[in-house]
């Protein structure tokens, strides 16, 4: 039933209001005038709508909030503050200070975040994933007499998410999707940084996306009707084969003397303006960061309610439990984020005779081989499919059930052509717990997605990228999708694992790890072409991140350190070089990031002291120097051709290399020569989880 | 007037599917089913629509064309081929083929080609770009009596183009600009390489391209109807304050058995399948890549009124040169791509003793001070201008005069919350010529448009991008928003410089680079906080792209190596390590791709052999021990709060630094210390212009 919002629920808008302009007043720096415009919708939400107990935040039956316009956050701690989350008024007084619990965009380790936004049109993608995980969870789980998956996803969005081509990617699906229980919340207030929004986004908001085959719903008094904004969102609920967009007229900077202008938006109001607001809402000019008892009171009021909803949800778990004990089990541990026992005694495991197999299909036959010990595992592509080789045989489509293409329990998503919708979806699913998200496409096209993998590893998903078509090796399609410098790009990327495994055995390792890893995205780079299987390869080895595939050469000369594709070729040019009398040790290093992390001593066991070290890998040279001290890499784009004569015409053949290592072994001849992995001051470095790493 | 075609138009359209079938199938290798789809609509616009001359196929007043979905490049080849470009039969036999004119995708290097496509959106948003070069121009030169400036820009693209994120930012910026002479021709087959679009792709195109301002066309007969096509086009033409798209119903792959599945999407036809196909067309089924006489009269004769085409532009030239001497002259030298006499005197040169600035403010001083010299700089930001300090005093926007706002002589961009969008149009106006295109936004936030930027440095396009608050020194905002791996990953990339000055004159210097290096786009990565100017730098040496700061310091024991807003850091370091009596050198590196460019000699002057360096930058140490030996960099993400606070923390301080140089001269004391900058074997690496580097 609708609220009859009385004079208090008008002194808690004022008050979240007032909060956000008090915080960043304080901090001399943030976003008041967002928060301001949107603190009645926040409090509808909070108050009317939301189920969430902020005593256990994570609560797996709580709806979901996204707030993708992520610079609003001062609206956001507010509400949390309020609600009883745990945040202290010391903390709305710190925000954006270092090491508090309000920073400058929200962080999804704080309590109440669901997921880091800020840069824009990420949110909104990501609870695009948060809803296709719920909707996944329930088609699994639910039972006709027992709804135990049931949530809503709500997120508030502005003017730059819906500009940012992610957010279309990501709506576009959830459309198609037909994700009724997500409702979006529309920021309309005509203003971005440059100014109007008549300077550069003139389209047709409801049009557009009415196109994707979303519900539009209009508020007209966002400034003041809590009413109208709670039926909007009754209304919303009311279909469900459409997700919502409520769009909510609102003015930014609401109350102060510039509001609706560019002004308020990403600077603090000053002192007078503040001061004014407060004696016409009728709060005390000379006290900041006030909440009025009665205010306090009603949120508490809303509070103990949420306390109420986890026990019921609690019983009902406990009778769906009673008379589905297996499914009861497994959700359990999906909601905990735990592996089924033994999981990975499914990988499988390769002899050297075993014939050739391009490490896509060796991908694909892993996926074929865990899919049914790891059910939380959730595979895609944007639509390349039949190149990622990213399904298994007989994997249903994830789709509306109307389409007759599929059902919402499907563990298939068809993205489209969308990368970083995908992998901001990707991070949602995986936001939402109980899946692992998989999701393919070329290596190249990864960086498209480029920004939600960097928040990926911000917030610590563990989601898996299976990027193939890893290199030059492609051939035909030619240096438009040849990566050059991607992995460098993710390599240097805190907390992204970067896979390039060489044959099969490094592959099911690659697997293994990247599944452990539940709060570090993994890129699986994979070849195109056919890689034979390795002598001295193991799953144990290759998951320490590098290793010496040839350990029965001693006292070598050389090291060729080389990757995926390039290791068979690297043995080759070693058998070569053992001919003419050289010893040469061949490391295969699938994981750089896996490797950084062993002890020192096991990487000098690997790069040991005296022994010049050639890189050989068909791709930029910039960060070998870490490891090696020559460089047999490529520092341009590549070239359009069948993949052997690329390499033969690049001379990455066994004699292309061979001579390369000669050169090295003579160039470094008499000289001293320091192994790289050494660290003069390891001390004093910043390596490694840092003082503001995030914490899981 | 419509074309009434013949039974030799029909010809004509079987010949390109069959050269599209026959070079495919010939490379078994590429993507016959578009190419087959797509015959009629290019075969209309070669013959009846398009003006360009072959024998010349930069003539700038030719209308543009470019193949979105440029996997369909068969297509584009053949018609090149059969209007006289310069392709022969054999390049055509050789599609897909290392050396041949005929890539896997096309390359903006070929003749007639006018940008790279391949990665979906890319095109379209470039066309976006062309277009809008063309208004500009068209703007800023045409006379009442004279439309020197007057083409139109054709592009195809496909599904996959609109889905991806990029397309929908760029096309929203071309309905919000107005720009009629852009017609866009949809493929509306219906299929992706995943299967049927109804898997993915259900949304309303028409509604939602209508959405942006664009005015929507049918064509209801695609694969048969010349006229039908024709008249849609001068149907487009006649609106001109929105650019069309015209859906084309085709069916993929059109005559093969398998027309209208996705299997004839990406897979090379079967030789029966041809052979059918040739006979049902009155072709020699055992005859491949055959040209009918009377289609090559036909094609001819277009080639002829091609010739005619630029002699009558080359006269109305004449005209315009002669009424408008000055104007001629200007415009002819920015179609030579030459820079004005004498620009580079008005940029910005700095003592010591000025005062300490941001260097997005020195970006400004720059702008301010070489906007009226260089009158082909074309300005803008993705919605941050009072951040990016982007524009200059005075700049017009380039608005639809409609909007009073601007006009289209205007020399600032606003391009929305669209970083992806933004540089992939730069890198259109960039194509069309007479323009060096600028755009900014944060640094961390270009990562977002790395597809684009790719492209850039692989089509060799001189755009510069001003990134500014680029590291954790942005303070509050946040990790979200402090990039760590940026730099590398652009670093990494193939023809990319990535500049981060570190006073006044390194600005300056970068800009002088950056402008000048009309094939290699350029990062600029500015600092939102103040930055001393620093005694020691100069335009000259750091054009260089590496340099010693403190030449008075002779024979040093260690090397500290720095950009940007630390250097001056690293100097104070060095005066507290002298007063310990310590001789330390400070290099700057405001440029990796620069200095990598530099003689052996010179890198070794700046980094010699038996002194140890150590790199100090306050983000990812990735790449950097190609030059230093020990790192003081960020391994982690970054956190939110005052910008000294966060230095302070982290310890990128004086004190700091100075202690990681006790260190490192301590770890060092006599060791044998090698300069990383020698190369082994330099003759044999794959460094610098390679055998398939573009050629400009």
């Amino acid at each position: 039933m609708a609220p009859t919002p009385t004079e208090v629920d008008q002194k808690a808008i004022n008050t979240i209001r007032l909060l956000a302009a008090d915080m960043t007043a304080k901090a001399n720096s943030g976003h008041p005038g967002a928060p301001m415009g949107l603190a009645p919708v926040a409090h509808t939400l909070w108050q009317y709508v939301m189920k969430f107990n902020s005593k256990n935040p994570n609560w797996f039956a709580r709806d979901r909030f996204v707030l993708s316009n992520g610079h609003a956050c001062a609206l956001q701690y507010s509400m949390l503050y309020l609600y009883g989350y745990d945040y202290s008024l010391n903390d709305l007084e710190h925000f954006r200070k270092i090491g508090s619990k309000t920073p400058g965009h929200p962080e999804r380790e704080l309590p109440g975040i669901e997921v880091t936004t800020g840069p824009l049109g990420q949110g909104i993608s990501n609870a695009v994933g948060l809803a296709i995980a719920e909707k996944h969870l329930a088609a699994t789980f639910n039972k006709p007499d027992h709804k135990i998956i049931d949530n809503y996803t709500y997120a508030i969005l502005g003017d730059g998410c819906l500009m940012e081509g992610v957010s279309h990617e990501a709506m576009a699906v959830a459309g198609h999707l037909q994700l009724g229980k997500l409702i979006a919340i529309y920021d309309d207030n005509h203003i971005t940084i440059d100014g109007d929004t008549k300077i550069a986004f003139t389209e047709d908001v409801r049009k557009r996306v009415a196109s994707y085959g979303w519900h539009i719903l209009e508020v007209e008094r966002g400034n003041t009707d809590v009413t109208e904004i709670y039926n909007a969102i009754e209304e919303a609920k009311k279909v469900d084969d459409k997700p919502t967009m409520i769009c909510v007229k609102t003015i930014i900077g609401y109350g102060s003397f510039n509001q609706g202008t560019h002004g308020v938006h990403g600077s603090p109001l000053k002192a007078d303006d503040i001061a004014h607001m407060k004696k016409e809402w009728g709060f005390n000019p000379e006290e900041s960061f006030a909440v009025p008892k009665e205010v306090a009171d009603l949120a508490k009021s809303r509070q103990e309610q949420g306390v109420k909803f986890e026990a019921q949800w609690n019983e009902e778990f406990k009778a769906y439990a009673a008379k589905y004990p297996n499914e009861a089990a497994e959700l359990s541990r999906r909601i905990k984020g735990e592996l089924p026992a033994g999981w990975e005694k499914s990988l499988p495991v390769y002899k050297p005779t075993d014939s050739a197999v391009a490490s896509r299909k060796l991908s694909q036959l892993v996926l074929d081989d865990i899919n049914s010990a790891l059910p939380e595992l959730v595979s895609g592509s944007a639509d390349l499919t039949g190149s990622n080789l990213t399904n298994w045989k007989d994997v249903v489509s994830f789709q509306p059930p109307s389409t007759k293409l599929g059902d919402y329990s499907g563990r298939y998503m068809h993205y489209g052509v969308r990368e970083h919708g995908m992998v901001a979806i990707m991070n949602g699913m995986d936001a939402y717990g109980g899946i692992i998200a998989a999701g393919g496409t070329f290596l190249n096209f990864v960086s498209y997605a480029a920004g939600a993998v960097r928040l990926s590893a911000l917030s610590g998903h563990g989601i898996i990228i299976i990027a193939t078509h890893d290199s030059i090796g492609l051939g035909e399609d030619g240096p438009t999708h040849q990566p050059i410098e991607t992995l460098a790009h993710f390599r240097a990327t805190p907390n992204v694992m970067v896979w390039r495994p060489a044959d099969g055995n490094e592959t099911s390792a690659a697997y293994k790890v990247a599944v452990e890893s539940r709060h570090t995205p993994s890129i699986l780079a994979l070849s195109r072409q056919n890689l034979p299987q390795l002598e001295g390869s193991s799953i144990e080895k290759a998951s320490k991140g590098a290793y010496v595939l040839n350990e029965d050469v001693t006292d070598p000369e050389l090291i060729i350190a080389s990757t995926g594709s390039e290791v068979y070729i690297a043995r080759d040019a070693a058998a070569l070089l053992a001919k003419q009398g050289k010893k040469v040790r061949v490391v295969s290093v699938p994981d750089f990031y896996t490797f950084d992390g062993q002890s020192e001593e096991y990487k000098l066991s690997v790069f040991p002291d005296g022994v010049p070290a050639l890189s050989v890998e068909v791709m930029s040279a910039f960060g070998w120097d870490k490891y090696t001290h020559e460089h047999f890499n490529l520092d341009h784009f590549g070239a359009s051709g069948p993949f052997q004569d690329i390499y033969n015409a690049l001379e990455f053949t066994p004699e292309g290399i061979a001579k390369r290592g000669i050169a090295t072994i003579d160039y470094y001849k008499g000289k001293a020569v320091n192994s790289r992995v050494h660290n003069a001051f390891k001390y004093l470095s910043q390596r490694g989880p840092g003082p503001f790493e995030p914490s899981h």
